[in-house]
């Protein structure tokens, strides 16, 4: 078999077989097909497509290209997914509270890159709180306390970390199939049978509209049917943030609102709805059967304590949550009803206060971050504070664009949280 | 500007701006912009198209990487190029021909790649000849001597030696404007102000189909326009090889039988019509006036004349071209008339027998290759001889297949040679 004749086949928008995928995901990792031979590919695959059949076969050989978890041992254990949001820290608040109603969580999680978070990072800006845990230790603590959040390993689909890698720099990340293959094939080698994932869709999300989001929950429902894994996809809002702080440890004090039930808002609904899905799935009972224990599990303090106890076994220390040095307050420059906050711009903008990196390298200021004062509807006066900035930097607080802000004269309508669930 | 963003707009089938198409080759150039980069924007270009102002502008940005050469004071002056054939050699006889008429040759060649040869490679089978000449060296020459063909110095177009380095490996040889901005750039950077083009097209060619050829004449006249140059395109048919000899020293020697008047044929033909329509081009005389004092030329022996001066003055020594050490020779396992011989088979077989080379480090056995023995409408008896073959391999002459040869009971149509000229 030759690479160029296969980068040919799929150029001409050719159909690739099963042998040949297989031969594709093997000669790259061992560096026989190139970095330049493996982008010109994928970039073919972006525009011209691929087929069902390829997509479950590209996500099993990349699957197979490393190490899988068995879970099968551990009893209910139920995966959440999210395609990556600004302020997205439902993982911190979904996962014990899952927990707390008897449905195991054992997540494997990544890091932040460009302007959406990474649960890890998020976690991390606890300290103490230890990420790299053997799967010995990981698979024991979920037996323990049913919970456990922890950075992916290196052994997991190695295909898919230096794929992912080549096409964050070659124009190469939009595309359903490719995204699709990705994450199942992640989903997958962590063991587990059931999942629900939450894509986000919006100006501030990889896929911007419903369609393409449909497609892609599609997608993934199918292969996971192929690899005996039931999925539930959960489409959901990301033209406005969620929750009202962005950034690493003020994600996590936000989380601890919800969690001992202090929070209302579209933070605290779609994590009862994602939390709902999964115990549903976990315990095999109704949809309603589980917001009446997840309600109840919210009330008497157990979805928090849960949330205590894990962070307390992972070795986190939440007494001491960082803090930036500077705190800037922005204030509107006029009056009206809040109709929108611009997701994308404030995720870039708390980049670059130090809340995220833009490559890999680059070290995170776990304090940095924006808390929004407002909600949408809300009725702001000029010089009211629209935002707090927490930062290392120093800053003139008169120089950052308030623009992320919609501010109109009439009220606006309510915005759709969840838009779809697909099974 | 980013480069991410550069491909990502040419994904989305945007057009480039003249900046981000300048900043794309000066980044390759200097690496900043990394081949797996290149080439994921490459195979974007190969699908999504340019429009011709992107093309005109792309092509302008190459030629301006490197050296330009000024022919203006050498007279008049006709470039000649070839897209690439089985059995091509009319270079080396087109030029001492238009030469002798009075039009002034000055060509930088290539080397041949994969199924088809090169000019250099089949000048430098004579021995002694010199193909690495200075520049001044070689403009005096062209004023001596009215022709002079080199091997294309470093300084030329280095941006396009690099991405087409890239493109042989990446699937993106395949692309109109990609072809054309590559051949029109070196051809400008030449200095010719006037170029006739033979367009192959066929089985044995990078172009296909007839339709892809009127689009890259039409292309490469419009970027001719742009750069003050006027352009003839002869679209021509390569789906049987040209004339009887693939090879390098076997082309040599049927060019200088075409050259002595003493063979007939398509190869022949051709090359009076590329003549004619350079010899119109450059001496602004009708096709019918330059025919005659070409014919005149081949009947007198001036053009053969012109040859030998043209061979002597680089140095080589046609008393001694070299041939292999074995000679086999095949014949036909059936009788009938030969209908079509398959172009891209026997270039495929004269690359196996030592002729050419499948990567740009592999060594050149020069007296290899085939006499094709049959042309196109004989009759041919079973056990006659179809071809000889000529290598230094040893080889078993059953095992070699006839299949390039099409033998059927009905005598075929003529095959059309020129298809269109497009000026």
């Amino acid at each position: 078999m030759d690479i160029i004749e296969i980068i040919n086949k799929k150029r001409l928008g050719k159909i690739l077989s099963e042998e040949e995928l297989k031969f594709v995901i093997k000669g790259y990792l061992n560096d026989e097909i190139k970095d330049y031979q493996m982008s010109s590919l994928l970039m073919a695959i972006v525009l011209n497509g691929m087929t069902d059949h390829e997509i479950i076969a590209l996500t099993k050989f990349m699957l197979e290209s490393g190490e899988q978890l068995d879970l099968s041992k551990l009893g209910n254990i139920v995966d959440k997914h999210s395609t990556g949001g600004v302020g997205d820290k439902t993982t911190m608040i979904v996962a014990p509270i899952v927990a707390s109603c008897g449905v195991k969580v054992a997540k494997m999680s990544g890091r932040g890159l460009g302007h959406t978070g990474g649960t890890i990072d998020k976690l991390e800006s606890i300290p103490g709180f230890q990420v790299n845990i053997s799967t010995d230790n990981f698979l024991k603590q979920v037996q323990e306390i049913g919970i456990a959040i922890v950075s992916q390993t290196n052994n997991l689909v190695p295909a898919d970390k230096k794929i992912y890698a080549l096409r964050d720099v070659t124009g190469t990340v939009e595309s359903i199939p490719l995204i699709a293959s990705s994450i199942m094939s992640k989903k997958i080698a962590c063991g587990t049978k059931k999942l629900v994932i939450d894509i986000k869709v919006g100006k501030g999300a990889l896929i911007k509209n419903l369609k393409d989001a449909k497609k892609l929950a599609k997608l993934m429902i199918q292969i996971g049917k192929a690899n005996n894994m039931e999925v539930v996809c959960l489409l959901t809002n990301m033209d406005i943030p969620l929750g009202n702080n962005i950034g690493n440890a003020l994600e996590v004090k936000e989380s601890i609102d919800v969690l001992k039930n202090q929070k209302c808002g579209n933070l605290t609904t779609l994590c009862i709805e994602l939390s709902c899905y999964m115990v549903s799935l976990g315990l095999n009972i109704s949809y309603d059967e589980a917001k009446e224990k997840i309600l109840e599990s919210l009330k008497n303090g157990r979805a928090y304590q849960k949330f205590l106890e894990f962070v307390h076994y992972q070795k986190g220390n939440l007494e001491e949550l960082p803090e930036s040095k500077f705190h800037y307050e922005i204030k509107s420059k006029e009056s009206g009803y809040l109709a929108s906050i611009d997701a994308l711009s404030l995720g870039k903008l708390s980049m670059h206060l130090g809340a995220g990196r833009l490559s890999l390298k680059d070290k995170i200021d776990y304090g940095a971050g924006i808390v929004i004062a407002k909600n949408i509807g809300e009725y702001i006066e000029k010089e009211d504070i629209l935002m707090h900035l927490y930062t290392c930097k120093e800053l003139n607080p008169k120089e950052i664009s308030t623009e992320a802000f919609s501010i109109n004269k009439e009220k606006p309508k309510q915005v759709e949280l969840v838009y779809q669930v697909i099974k």
